[in-house]
């Protein structure tokens, strides 16, 4: 047995095993320290899996016969199907067989699941969902991306803890700088909840940098922005909204005429190693952040190569051990503010 | 006298005088049936008019000796500088003496003044700031963009109002769909204001799409966006720093090596129609809706190109009677609402 487990709910996404099984097969050729659990139903799994495989005992496949639907209830999934796919990856890391959970699957159901079965860490109200995204110089890390759609200034501040803990795990950052999604930089700026966060996130010990805009998050001004899930789940759908328009007129451009076909030819090396630089898919994999245990939450829509990314996130969390430096930095800040 | 006058702040914004005036000059010029104010400190003004300037006395100075600051908070603007040419170019509205005012400086200041000079329009609470935005196969508005960071459902009810009356003059839409912005499709998802607020728009008599998401502002989803100006400021200002992160990577990529370099020159003209096509001058001006008259706000760094869409906005606004329009709207729903 090598050192990390990974259960990947495998039935999870848009595209189910076609996508998780050849990603975990992928994953496990380039880690040699790692294990995965592919759960779900084991006929469809298995009829992924040549049997020439040699991967050294370190693929198994745990069968769950039900699975939960992308548009399920969160309450519903979490009450009637004890033995989906998603329910038992998450089973298996609370049984301490895995050390992280990877699912494509329902956010809302990963989430309401995970911390039924998993716990919320000490100190920690509601867990977040932190996500990175590429700057003009680097990658920055934004959380809640859409668990908490009403969030008080105190789980704002949890969230700062979180992220930091986050980048300082993932980008062996010492302190990473955290800034605080807002309306205008400002300490006066924003809504009653802001800037209540505002003055807890000076007061934290914390490296706050302050107030941040939204043209902030892609400047790379700071390595953790924090907002509330519904601002940066529209703040991220956006962004998304805006690259796809962007891409598809820029092809409409390119495809106007012979002369530009020609153009395109020309550039073509060049559009492509640019969007290698922007691809989506590198930045796969958001944290699921706050609970006792890793689970990584992949995009629906990710191809085999997106999800790779999602399970290398998880293995690194586990080797950094994520949730016990997460709980760490919580108690030494409350007894810092109680001090 | 010609049909319209539109008072323009001529000291506001990053560049002051040297964008508003040959910006004023340039609309004179584009359109017989315009007069402009340009307020300010006339020895600043005066010296970028050439006396060859043969515009049949459509353009006069009014000259006022204030300027508010872009920093300044608007309480202060308001109460100290009653001189400034912001305030004056609203006062001109006021009077009747100008149809509308355009404006590139402080927001806040603008739409503090605003409201307190013209007032509000019956029925509404609270202006909005509304903005447009290009579409994969189109436009679409959106507000609000930053002036009301805490909203009641009631008070988004009434942007839809406002938003769908200014689509309605604007685009010649009979009637506009608007979309509720928020963090998913199902009507039971978001935070509480907005679900009371997808009630009130069920109600309404509008043409309510339903919820939208993030990534449906650039899919030109529906005509216009609701939301708070908290979550239109941050989508905004994060599609802003996208844009921006995605231009300079293009442009690196470009320039990495000569034969990038050669790749560029080739491409050229496709990446010059992309970026006409996309150019975010073209949307500059955005509307103060819910006054008792016509206020654009240009972005404070526009330069005169962008600014004369600006311009454009408002003359356009006070041609299709828009405070009228948004008056006889809201009394109107508010009628079939008590009937």
């Amino acid at each position: 047995m090598s050192a990390i487990v990974v259960a990947i709910d495998a039935m999870g996404g848009d595209h189910g095993p076609s996508v998780t099984v050849p990603a975990a097969v992928a994953a496990l050729r380039a880690d040699a320290d790692l294990s995965i659990a592919l759960v779900g139903r084991e006929e469809a799994i298995g009829a992924l899996l040549s049997g020439s495989e040699s991967l050294g005992g370190r693929l198994r496949v745990v069968h769950a016969p039900e699975v939960v639907g992308m548009d399920e209830s969160p309450a519903i999934a979490l009450r009637t199907k004890k033995q989906s796919s998603m329910r038992v990856a998450i089973d298996l890391v609370k049984a301490g067989d895995a050390q992280a959970c990877v699912s494509a699957g329902n956010t809302g159901a990963l989430m309401a699941t995970s911390r039924f079965v998993l716990k919320t860490l000490g100190g920690i109200e509601r867990p977040a969902i932190a996500g990175v995204l590429p700057t003009i110089n680097g990658r920055t890390y934004m959380l809640d991306l859409g668990a908490n759609v009403d969030c008080t200034a105190s789980q704002l501040l949890q969230f700062a803890i979180m992220g930091s803990s986050l980048v300082s795990a993932l980008e062996h950052k010492e302190s990473p700088s955290v800034g605080l999604l807002n309306v205008g930089t400002e300490d006066i700026k924003g809504n009653e909840t802001v800037k209540q966060a505002g003055e807890l996130l000076r007061a934290s010990g914390l490296r706050f940098h302050g107030n941040v805009e939204g043209d902030d998050i892609y400047r790379g001004t700071v390595d953790v922005v924090v907002c509330d899930g519904f601002v940066g789940n529209v703040a991220l759908k956006t962004s998304e909204g805006l690259a796809q328009m962007l891409s598809a007129t820029l092809r409409a451009e390119f495809g106007r005429n012979p002369l530009t076909r020609l153009a395109a030819l020309c550039a073509m090396p060049v559009l492509r190693s640019f969007k290698r630089t922007v691809d989506h898919r590198r930045y796969n994999g958001a944290s699921l952040l706050g609970l006792q245990g890793v689970v990584v939450k992949s995009h629906g829509s990710a191809d085999a190569f997106a999800y790779g990314f999602a399970i290398e996130r998880a293995v690194e969390e586990v080797r950094m051990g994520l949730a016990t430096r997460i709980g760490e930095q919580v108690e030494r800040l409350q007894q810092r503010a109680g001090a």
